[in-house]
């Protein structure tokens, strides 16, 4: 049997990476005590979050109604998540007593029987599990779980995984195959994936029964959703309308053919599929894994990795329509496809999936925090003209510039949480070998093949074209590395101390056996060259045009670089593309990219007409792009990524 | 003084046309039958009116709810008026007994101080009068206005005017400067304009006193929205939030600067500021018209004529924000835009206004009916690909094919009173001379100068070029037939009697001098061609794009004569346009264009790439374009105006 493969433990990973350590130590320095300050309301110009708030009204601590999302706790658990993370990565030891308080709350604000939720408690504690379809109570408990095992794994100490089990117990007395218990699964999906982890950490087997019961019951006909609206016809909270695939129950999952509904939706319930295929050897599941991921990102997804065309229901729509302005793309799906790659990397071997979890990693999810780390996009766009996105506008969801807050506040503490534990999705192991999965400059120490190893990846492949590996094996048993040699990427020669080798490469994986104790140092040499792609003719929106990647990183166009009116710029994909110094002050150290280009500078002979006769006027223009994680970073402005290409 | 340039009564004309003849008489023979068949209800499978059940609720004769839009009213009264131009124009006669119906059903559900609107008397008849934002009460007494004038000059009855006399001095007992009454203007312009026509039919000056008080009234500080907003918190239909903007209420009409807020809205707004400027001679108003129309016309416009770029809120934007698949482009907000184009032309007495209302007529609001008159758009777009035209997502609100009817249903009724009092678009008088507005084919027969004068219109200029005018002039006083030589049209020769004349251009009219009794033929030769047209470099939508215009026609392409994927079509603003037959079963005889152009027939190299090296290759093809007013009346799919262009 093939042996089991784990995320690394975060406390074993030191992430060193010139941009991604920046971003990493912007979690504990920055983002955990900003967001501990918006949790409690305490940042003025900011949309209230309530969060804390809603705990201690909950808890009968205070007087008043519920405020905010009714999923609002969950930012409460997300950022306990990324603090016990960063507690895990030795960075964040200061916030634990922070944080001890407000599991304290928690705890205080939880009911006799183990229900958690203040939405319901403040406001309706006569409805519980009423209204599966909007209430998020399941997945507010599999953030609250998330965040327990975090905390258990960091600290040692059960405080919150308690909480989550007391959580956890409950629901499976409410809702499971007999005994008379409730039929439903829930609208948000989540908790699938939280009881996979409670079940890892606990090793009792109900949880990941419940879990499998979830999935296995989602979308059977007669369909619980259908029933349960014709029950509380007229009392929905938000959806007047409702279509069961929104929440990708129109079917079984293992049935499912393609991407549906909410995105966020979809991969948290995907991630949760290969989870349970995984440990439970699900051929069926698997296989719809496999389907949903090409469907995902074959044929749904963005050249960043953002995901969700509609901003209307924040949802897929159909096979290739990738419009670049009005889309959602929201943070949380493309942390949601990270999510979904890296299992699906554990459930297969594969080091493919990888390719797109560093897309989605590279662009959209550390494009949705601002270099200072207190600033978010909730919506990625590909191409923004400020003037039009207008409040109570079609276009009032895209904001030109990076907010402090949202009224519905997913995504920052989600963006937290995962750079918090970037060592995890960096390295993964099965006890032979340790994989690297992405060429993120990373320390890390762990066990493999029962002894200790402990790797020093230095990629400087942006720069020189050069991975270089320093190994220290304790182990006499035989050890492998197995790296991702990304597609990007044009390997000339592989050496250890300096031999050259030609490794296997298995599954996408080239494996470097260590077999003996001591030092090693691995050089990877080659290129990467910074390179023009098209989208495929199907997709509309990008007919014609062309986008620039340097690597895993989608490069931008800025008015701030290259004037307003971007759409009436035009470039060939034979341009040469020059790299050029990174801009200041933009982090890390990846360099801007400057090529030719043209510029439309006039469209009609007519003076003062709005239509009139074509006389395009072009006048060449060198452009300058920079990383599209890194947009938005300085002055205001007009952005772009596909550019029109003179074909 | 300045003679009054009145639009011609719709009884002198008959509309010849080859195209709007077709549709003129779909008025009687199609639309109106079809539409009272809705209103009733009786149509299985469109979209329920309840149009006329409401009505019977309201007059006591039946029990229920009010079901439909707050202003469903007004579809009966559009129906109404509708009926009264096709009596007008001597297509309808045989509807009168059923309109009178309908006028004594109304008449019963009017309340005896004059109030009617049956969403109030059935929901809220404690409500009149409080919400002025979104009830539309004023909305709905100005259509039945316009419809009781329109009866009233058809049938030399008062049956229907009287209706809309009672509730018009009920609104001026109820609002008005002094004697205590109420402050406050519609939410929706629209009685401002019929109270002007209530003056002219009536005579009374009360009625243009209290359009001119709205208008006067409208966005001064304090702003009466801002003050019932306050009142009324938490109890609003439909507006969870709200600008004044919206409505035009931000600021003195006579000081806007731009065209803001709702379309529909703003072009009744702006017809009624031009009709009162024209009556009242205010030159602050007049200004304010001008400076409206220029922020329209050449800023905010489609070059379909179309308005309202933000599908939310059915709204202006902000200038050259022209997105062509997602926008709004409501019909009614084109017939607005015809309205208020007529206006300015008799405010002005220039002919260029009517530029853009043929525009708009030509393609917008033709393009909003089916050839068959029973299948409307609400939604007119520039480009279409049905796939993305999702239900539950963003691009929900753009219907790949017309539709029945709709919940919420102006449109159809709006384009049907246009389209059965066309002539009065086409022609217009001043007592001296007669104005030939569009080249449209028609016959008129009238008085001008103190004797009658018919005309018989007869304009092939599409075929070969040619405009003939027969006229037969009975009064021996001078009179003058003032045409518009549209701007695509390059005049070759004029004559009279086969002698050529070169007459004097006054304000854009052509003024041919019809000084003595008889007989004669003006011809007009010249030439229309094919034109490529740009938009200008600001319009971001249409960077590097051509459309194609015959006349005032424009052009698009179909997928069922250009196969799939419009947007990988590039054509050479340089090609030649080659005039091709009529497609069938298209009505009319406009011939269709064919060019060649080019197909992107592949983007990248890798066969099962999403995103992969740019591989462009393009293969020649023959395009095909037809009229686009007449476009989704085959084969369903994809449709394109803006093609790319090889530039």
């Amino acid at each position: 049997m093939r042996k089991r493969i784990r995320p690394s433990a975060v406390t074993n990973v030191e992430v060193v990476n010139t941009l991604f350590g920046r971003y990493a130590d912007l979690v504990a320095d920055r983002i955990i005590p900003y967001q501990w300050d918006i949790l409690n309301d305490r940042i003025a110009d900011a949309e209230k979050s309530w969060c804390v708030e809603n705990f201690r009204i909950a808890a009968g601590e205070k007087q008043g109604r519920h405020h905010g999302a009714v999923f609002g706790d969950t930012d409460a658990y997300k950022w306990l998540e990324t603090v016990a993370f960063c507690i895990e990565n030795h960075t964040g030891a200061e916030y634990k007593p922070v944080a001890e308080g407000l599991i304290e709350l928690i705890s205080r604000a939880q009911k006799p029987d183990g229900y958690l939720n203040t939405w319901y408690t403040i406001e309706h504690p006569d409805k519980c599990w009423t209204n599966l379809i909007e209430g998020h109570e399941m997945y507010s408990a599999g953030h609250l779980i998330e965040a327990g095992v975090a905390w258990y794994r960091a600290t040692g100490e059960r405080s919150l995984l308690d909480i989550g089990v007391r959580f956890a117990d409950l629901i499976e007395k409410e809702f499971g195959p007999d005994g008379g218990r409730r039929e439903g699964y829930p609208g948000h999906p989540e908790i699938e994936l939280a009881l996979v982890k409670l079940h890892e950490v606990t090793g009792n087997e109900k949880y990941l029964s419940l879990a499998r019961w979830f999935i296995d019951m989602r979308g059977r006909e007669p369909n619980y959703f259908i029933r349960e609206r014709k029950a509380n016809e007229g009392e929905y909270l938000f959806f007047d309308r409702y279509e069961t695939a929104y929440a990708q129950a129109h079917m079984p999952p293992a049935e499912q053919e393609t991407a549906e509904g909410h995105a966020v939706r979809a991969m948290y319930l995907f991630s949760a599929m290969a989870d349970i295929s995984e440990r439970c050897g699900d051929e069926a599941l698997r296989a719809a894994c496999i389907r949903l991921w090409k469907s995902t990102t074959q044929r749904r997804m963005y050249i960043t990795g953002g995901i969700g065309s509609s901003a209307f229901l924040e949802r897929f729509t159909t096979d290739y329509d990738l419009p670049n302005d009005r889309m959602y793309c929201e943070s949380c799906a493309s942390v949601g496809l990270m999510m979904f790659g890296c299992r699906m990397a554990a459930l297969t071997g594969e080091a493919g999936y990888y390719d797109e979890v560093e897309r989605a990693l590279c662009n959209t999810v550390l494009g949705g925090i601002s270099m200072t780390g207190d600033h978010y996009f909730y919506v990625n766009p590909l191409e923004v003209w400020p003037d039009s996105c207008m409040s109570l506008t079609s276009m009032e969801h895209v904001k030109p510039v990076r907010q402090r807050w949202f009224d519905v506040a997913c995504c920052p503490t989600n963006i937290a949480r995962t750079l918090a534990s970037l060592g995890s999705y960096i390295f993964s192991e099965d006890g032979e070998s340790l994989f690297v999965n992405m060429l993120i400059s990373s320390r890390i120490s762990t066990r493999v093949s029962g002894g200790n190893l402990s790797l020093y990846l230095h990629s400087s492949f942006v720069q020189d074209g050069e991975v270089r590996m320093e190994v220290e094996k304790e182990g006499a048993e035989p050890a492998f590395i197995r790296l991702r040699v990304p597609p990007y990427y044009k390997m000339g020669e592989l050496s250890i101390n300096g031999k050259a080798i030609l490794p296997e490469v298995d599954r996408g994986y080239t494996v470097i056996p260590v077999l003996e104790q001591g030092s090693f140092v691995i050089t990877m040499k080659g290129r990467v060259v910074p390179r023009f792609f098209a989208a495929k003719e199907e997709v509309r929106a990008d007919a014609g045009k062309v986008a620039v990647m340097l690597g895993p990183y989608v490069y931008c166009l800025e008015e701030t670089d290259n004037g307003a009116n971007l759409a009436n710029v035009f470039v060939s994909p034979d341009s040469a593309i020059e790299i050029a110094q990174p801009e200041k002050p933009l982090p890390g150290d990846l360099p801007s990219l400057v090529f030719e280009g043209m510029r439309l500078s006039r469209s009609i002979v007519e003076e003062d007409a709005l239509y009139g006769t074509p006389g395009f006027e072009m006048s060449p223009m060198k452009l300058k792009a920079v990383p599209y994680c890194l947009w938005g970073n300085r002055e205001p402005g007009e952005m772009l990524v596909w550019m029109k290409a003179l074909v």
